[in-house]
């Protein structure tokens, strides 16, 4: 539940734009990095405060600030001061149960996302949200922990390969927007594992804990859907190019991105699909078995009632019960209970009960 | 059902614009207060008329007053008439089984939004109608009864801190949206602990009364939908900012109502989601439970019966029955019986029916 | 059935436009009436035939003829060629089983409605076609029966109250299809009281009785969905206020019908989700009941069944069984009985089986 | 199946335009017949060949030409070479298995139709494509059998009462369109009755033979929902107008017709909505019953399985049994055997269980 | 579960634009084959590398060059760079877990598809990634495998027969797609087919096998629908014909190929529909067959267990039990139990149990 939404009631009766961090406080000191980048030279740095970073903001390179963790009040303070940035776009980033959105403010353009990682121990996504500042010359990323997803976007600026030095900060937004999104498909890979190896389960061998994990699967892809689905609509308006900020060369590229988000979402569905029908075979397998298991039970003791009943007979002690005094009566007694309990088998066989 | 649909049938046959009072009477009497404030300076007030508030309509300030009961139809004519507002919008006022809606009368605009509050008795929610009028300089809001969520308003306007001095009665408007949405997040998270409690409950021991609260907390959310749905087309009206009487400024403000708004609509649909999962995993936990009961039962059964019929057969009085002489006879009886009973539980665990 | 389609076979084949009664006669005679208005007086008379209509057509009053059986032929074809109106119009008000439109032709607008009341008889909703012709200064209405609805709107033009002799044929046209969706409130308030009976009833002592009347009360929802449904689209026409025959002043009312479709509509859902989750409540108590009686029953069966084979045992009539000359095997056998009875019901205790 | 998916392998890997036929042959031989007129005269003809119609092709008069069977291809190709058909058009008339279009070449306009009629040996809708070329004075229209179903408006051409005589091939398009969905409203109302007498059966008597007919309704709904639902959007586009080759006059008949496709399409919806219906119904009595029967029986066994007991005690052989030299024990145990009887009875009655 | 995802985690982290190849690879070397046509003379040629196809690319006529195995990343590259091919396209182009697509990059469209064909193995269907790129006088075809798919094409162009020799490279293109939708209703007709004789199994003789491979088909269609849905919204905009490279005089074959994607996609749902009606029927057969077998097993049981009780009274050893004594004693308790279970078969009878 604490997935679905977020404690969000210590915000009641404040005004709006009031700073209050949302969510739960993955890291202990908020870490603040610089990467200053143009064609011909890069410059990195560990910043102790915002402040440090105003030299860069205006030169004419690009500037990217990346801030992770979101619950030190006074560092998003000073970003919205500095960068002079609206203080609902600070509420937002600081609330860090919001669905992905866009919004441009003409100055800088706001993007949220959702990072997601498969959470080793108990096997659930978690979600990370993602803030970005996008402006003409800078972007600004704001995560609640520090895992090293931007690694490689770093190496490549370091590398000063491909097109990520000579072009933006449009360009740097995309790659992070698109370092995002393939992460998606690790998960989906992931996951898709899962789905494998137990459809196969819930055929050779259904057990409780198969539906168990068929309906905590069902809830993953609830969980998924609701971070991808208006991601979609978040990156067709950046793709669109309305905004200054994104140049026409770079929109090509988030149109690349919006055909992965679309396969992401393609594959949610499939999965869903998939796991309403693994849900199907297990019950039909369940109850196929129960049903086996009773009608042979049944079977068996409706073969020996009558049977028992031939016995009771025998067993009653009237005195003028000439059967009882014959020689072969005793023989002959088991000779009919062999032939009705035969005779039933092959009946229950012929009507395919058996 | 008295939430779903209130009784409208005294309206019969009268003509369009005849007031009425719809729905049940919450408060005794109807309390009316006003505030009035500028950047400068505020005032505020409690009145026994409405006429008493004419002179603040006519100042530039802003003027907002709140009407907590509308049972008084003489209370709601005055507004009408020293406001020269349309006498359809008074029958919505007094109907309180209306639905979400904006209209834009040029002059001002109508709004009208429930306010939901979770009953504490019988943890029903509970649906209030707030009308709102908001005009150039005065923003009129009409309440059933009088529960105190407005006072944080209230507050940052004695306070004087914030925008909320410095700017018009749009942004008034919007605070009191912002109040009603904001208290959306109290219910939900009191939902949400609902529905986690009742999630474990449901997997470690589901009775009849977790299916109950499973069904009851599945009609609040169809109750809630119905109140946020049509809430997302009024935000989204008022957002667009195709009145002059919202500044463009404010708009901005709205947007993120909206937003929020979405998220309410989100985390409803996927409380949806997660209760139907629910009474999945309810019904397949009842029907295992059964099962497994059955299973054993008629197992148990099953053994005893050719057991009981061997017994039957030893205890018929044929005179003839040479194993009733034999000195073993019986410890032989006692030891075959012992034998089948051991092989069909043998035959019961390899088949893993046991 | 003959609710959902009427037999229209006998037009097959025919031209269009031809004159053909669909439906059921209501009524022996077709009755004539009319009321002629403006601000300054009014006048009403019974009519015998359309022509008599005439004179009061060129006059600038607003006349309302009101026409109550439409199986008469001659009488339709009458208004046709006096009032000038196309021949598909009066197929259209023939057919009785039309869905709810408009039509803008132009010179007059031509609206079909379905008026609903509840038959006391068999519980079941009928629909009656209401036809209304809506010229620049006259308003034909004609309809299946002649039950007494539109008596208050006649009150209120005798009275001379309120807006209605004051605005002309447009008004009077949203004061009669007003008058049509407030029946529909009626309706809806009685199957709310439906519902909620049966609501309680589905928990403490569901019979069929119960789930048959949830079927058809779930029937009646999907005729009543069929009734509503394309009504919201005939009135947001109206509403729009494309044609030059409604004013601007009176399309503000329609705009408050066109809200109380929508809230009619909504209400419908509501009830329709209601009787679903009803129809999940009935069968999950029916099959709780159900499975509770097998448990208790095949409880009491499995206890006897062990303890009847240990009677069978002693009932052996072996030579030599030690047991049967002790001097306390009787006893013992009772007691041993009685512990394995104990045993098993503490152990059916203990596994919550019981 | 054959009905949903027609063999079209066999044109694999030909060039698009190439002319095979797709689908059954129903006649022996093509039929070609044509009618010729205007408002002053009219004349009527079978052809050998398809040349024989070109004389009237250039007259300013209205020409029918009606072809049956559509399997000879040499047929199809003239019509394509004199009238100046794209050859696209030609290889849809042959694929029978097309859904019903639309489609403006500016000289002409072409339309797919279904034509469905009740099969009456096996109760199922068989569907014909009816293929209709309209150009500015001339309806080509081709059938694959020759069932009777334009009698009538031939019989209005050679009445000339009505528009038809008087107006263009448009409107003879019209009549033809028309005349098709007419026929739906009498398979409608065959199914309807079939619905009916179903209901009925489904709640007083159950058999399987019940519900397969219920699955056999259902499918043919999907049947007639995948035949009319494009048929709305074709005649919502013929309707509009768009082409020069439709009048304005006649458009308001196709707005008629359109009308009369919705009433269809929503017939077929709520007669799906009532065989769901049915089918829970159907279920729920059946589980009803069967659960009547089973509680019964297993009542009957719980009540004598203790008494067998009981009578298994005294039918032990311990030489110490007390109870057996009794006078009266025979009797007593007689009577406790009918106490524990009644008593159980009792018991199973107060908790509603018998 | 590979059909729905590919893995494509070995691309995390590298720049967009990186090539890297995804999916299987389906043959050893990769096939470059060339034809070069216009209407007057045609060239055939196996090439070894993409260079060899310059001089063709540069004359006026119609160059088709035909890639089979997309493995090889230098093949890709160099068509990259002769023909000028944006980066994003080449890895589309190697990522064969795509979704259909369509891009206009103003000098060349790019277009995804796939072609489906069934495996003959295991009757599951498989998927394979073609690319087109194409230009003004130029198509590309990237395949993954080498089936003989586009030999009736080649053939076409050979023939010099139809259109295909006298049109453009947009025509040709056509084709290709052409064929590739067409391949679509072979695998509908083996889809068909199968459905049709597991219509039969399901309601003649169900076995789990049944219930598995509607489980299987269901899942085909799920899979199709993937691949199909998109393709819909390709071909509109290739019929559409907003780009240059597109003749009008083409549109309208893509249109037809439009049509047939329609048809397609509605069989699609078809099937879905009635796949899901056989699985109903299926569960309902199915719990009928269980249903009787325990109902005539019951009752077989109900009827034995009162005669067994009436035995046991008479096996009881009490001393003074007159009937015991009687002559006819035996006889008449035999009678009885026959008129016992004569007469609960008559009442089983009576109440359709039996």
């Amino acid at each position: 539940m604490p997935r679905f939404i977020k404690k969000t009631s210590k915000k009641m009766g404040l005004p709006p734009g009031a700073l209050v961090h949302i969510g739960e406080k993955r890291l202990e000191e908020t870490r603040i990095s610089i990467i200053d980048y143009d064609q011909a030279q890069f410059q990195e740095k560990e910043l102790e405060k915002i402040i440090e970073s105003l030299p860069f903001k205006d030169k004419p390179t690009v500037t990217w600030i990346n801030i992770e963790g979101v619950h030190e009040l006074q560092v998003i303070e000073e970003v919205g001061k500095h960068f002079n940035i609206h203080p609902l776009v600070l509420e937002d980033i600081l609330n860090t149960g919001h669905r992905p959105k866009v919004e441009d403010f003409g100055d800088y353009i706001f993007i949220i996302l959702k990072m997601l990682h498969c959470d080793e121990k108990d096997d659930e996504i978690e979600a990370e949200q993602l803030s970005i500042v996008l402006g003409t010359n800078f972007v600004i990323s704001f995560r609640e922990s520090g895992r090293d997803v931007f690694d490689p976007i770093r190496e490549r600026i370091r590398d000063a390969k491909g097109r990520l030095r000579k072009t933006g900060a449009d360009y740097l937004a995309y790659c992070i927007v698109d370092a995002v999104v393939d992460s998606y498909f690790v998960i989906l890979e992931e996951l898709g594992e899962d789905i494998d190896s137990l459809e196969e389960e819930s055929v050779t061998e259904p057990t409780q804990e198969t539906l168990r994990r068929i309906h905590a699967l069902k809830r993953e892809m609830v969980f998924l859907r609701k971070s991808v689905w208006p991601l979609r609509e978040v990156i067709s308006t950046l793709e669109r190019g309305d905004s200054s900020l994104i140049h026409e060369s770079t929109g090509i590229y988030f149109r690349d991105v919006y055909d992965h988000t679309i396969q992401v979402m393609d594959t949610v569905e499939s999965f869903r699909d998939m796991l309403s029908g693994m849900h199907d075979t297990y019950l039909s397998n369940v109850s196929n078995r129960m049903n086996a298991v009773m009608k042979v039970l049944t079977i068996i003791a409706t073969i020996f009632i009558p049977l028992t009943f031939v016995a009771g007979i025998y067993g009653m002690n009237f005195k003028f019960m000439p059967e009882l005094e014959w020689r072969w009566g005793y023989s002959l007694v088991l000779a009919v209970m062999a032939v009705i309990a035969v005779s039933m088998v092959i009946y229950f066989r012929k009507r395919k009960w058996l």
